[in-house]
């Protein structure tokens, strides 16, 4: 493994944690938000705009790689750091959440899920061994077992046979893991049944992984009912583990799944937001496209210090996502991950402070509130 | 003005020139090749980005800034420069050229062009004297005259008229002409005739023009008839005045142009190539999305200095375009302008020498001859 999860402090009033890691010789904080770089690439952005809006690890998409380039063209160009020229951590999700929402049909077996490819029609085939075998190819600094993300709502029935397997199928990937630099993560389901998510979170945590996440909690529930299972979760994972809420970027969410004692998420949220004309303020998310910003000659926000809010106007970003002009998108995906990455700042000193639920009320009061620009 | 141009020197052997200019207390040199940026972005690349590989002037569309977002929106931002965050020289086209490829139907008269928005399918008039208002308001560093681009193979008789009547319209542009920092270019047109690209050089020579331009040379002609309308043209435009080749940017064109003449060029081929996985190297273009290159953990070019060059390899951008990621057609942006301007460095220091007509004769053999990388 090249890093180790430190605690450093558990803040006073919420089960919310202050951690760190050493990586190449650089401290990285958590609680941490991490940029996704599906096909190798965090859409739009180069690894040097990255680092200047404080990006600290990267998840990359097994399925998406498997299929395109192939996990062996990586694995021949040195691993995935060196194939796009990435120097800090990544890490890599096991495919099981691509499968249950891209492939389609999908027949789910004890040995794995058989599906199409999505991009030729051949039949596949992902099984725990071959999940690991993958991320151990593409060299990754974080590999997730192998599991099912179970849709939302479920029966418990159905939520306890999978879960179980679930389980079945991260044993059966500790067993065939084989990167001695590469940290293996349980993941924990068990859908919103506290006591299905209690047994998987102590099975996986007896055998022992380098860190755990939560999955199936942002696949249609709400707010509340996501909050509760990751709180189902997190009770009776270790503490001095790293815990990974999987799929989860609504600033409210990272606030509240921090609170819940989550330390690192992810989610295409910013970029994909991006894309379509729309950034995080403080006073909530603003859609660029609306014809009231054709001659806002004001940044998209004045407390932010990236490289968009700098240099460009609401008026210059708005024409370009009207113009279908990519170099808009990639403004906005710097304007938006830095914003997550600023309150991932605010978050970390808030637990230094012990004033965590204070800086809930209070972003609460801007980000939905009456206050305007 | 904001700068004058400086013949600097005559190549011995040939009609080549080397020019300078200084704007904003920095040096450019001529021959250049200016990359376009259409809608106010050279596409997919920061300001940064085109600085680090050498850009000097860059050349913005009249006919689609002022379809979108509308010259007042600019003006308002405090014109072009600042809009699109361009500290560097601006030139603007005149919209004639745009007229004559985008707009169907259109109707040719007098007064100008009637034709429909192709965004809104609104009627439009573009005059000599809208097209000049409408660049005084991007407040571009040097503007065009509106011309009917000929296309060809045109008659004597249509070449004729449409020439004299392009003569009436730069005129009547230069005289609504009213932005003191703006300089003015009168556009050569005539066809493949050479008394008529005379007459036309002649005619705009007395009005006294800040610079020439020669258009209608790429639409649709074989390469030496296009070689043969710019020296028909440059062979009667006065030597203290920069001539600007209209959207020419194939390599050898480059050359072959300079050679008769040219100082400056535009092409949107750098960025379009790229987008298409397209690779200028010194042994020809090459296409990335050739399987060949899956493997090939080779930059596009050993001898190229530039950003994509330093840090990728073959593998890897043909993934991103193979992929869809906007990140590869980037790359290939910064790889293929950088291209360009370094053959421009190379012409110049060819005329330095006097040895250009050898520098033509030793590109053609690598970039089309039998020798491989």
């Amino acid at each position: 493994m090249k890093f180790t999860y430190k605690l450093e402090k558990k803040e006073k009033h919420t089960e919310a944690r202050l951690g760190s890691f050493i990586y190449n010789g650089v401290k990285y904080e958590t609680p941490m938000f991490m940029p996704v770089g599906t096909q190798a690439t965090v859409k739009t952005l180069s690894p040097e705009e990255l680092k200047e809006v404080h990006a600290g690890i990267i998840l990359a998409n097994t399925y998406h790689l498997w299929l395109r380039p192939g996990e062996d063209v990586i694995a021949h160009a040195g691993g995935l750091h060196k194939f796009m020229n990435w120097d800090q951590p990544i890490l890599t999700d096991s495919g099981g959440f691509q499968v249950f929402s891209l492939a389609n049909p999908k027949d789910i077996t004890e040995e794995g899920v058989h599906f199409k490819n999505q991009l030729n029609g051949d039949k596949l085939l992902l099984t725990p061994e071959k999940s690991i075998e993958i991320q151990n190819k593409l060299d990754s600094d974080i590999a997730m077992s192998f599991d099912e993300c179970i849709g939302y709502p479920a029966t418990y029935e159905y939520c306890e046979q999978s879960t179980k397997r679930t389980l079945r199928w991260a044993k059966r990937g500790k067993e065939a893991h084989n990167n001695p630099n590469q940290m293996l993560f349980g993941i924990v389901q068990g859908g919103n049944y506290e006591d299905l998510r209690r047994m998987c979170a102590e099975e996986l945590s007896k055998m022992d992984f380098d860190g755990y996440s939560i999955g199936g909690t942002s696949v249609g529930e709400d707010k509340p009912t996501m909050y509760q299972m990751v709180g189902y979760a997190t009770k009776y994972l270790p503490e001095d583990k790293i815990r990974y809420l999987m799929g989860v970027g609504d600033p409210i969410d990272l606030i509240e799944n921090v609170i819940r004692g989550i330390d690192i998420f992810d989610c295409v949220a910013p970029t994909r937001l991006a894309r379509h004309g729309h950034a995080y303020t403080k006073y909530g998310k603003i859609n660029l496209k609306n014809a009231k910003y054709k001659e806002d000659f004001t940044p998209i926000s004045d407390v932010c210090d990236c490289y968009a809010c700098k240099h460009y106007t609401r008026s210059y970003i708005r024409h370009l996502i009207v113009a279908g002009e990519t170099f808009g998108a990639r403004l906005l995906s710097i304007h938006n991950i830095r914003y997550l990455t600023h309150l991932m700042e605010d978050i970390r000193e808030s637990i230094r402070n012990d004033t965590l639920l204070e800086f809930r009320d209070e972003f609460i009061e801007y980000y939905y509130g009456e206050k305007h620009e």
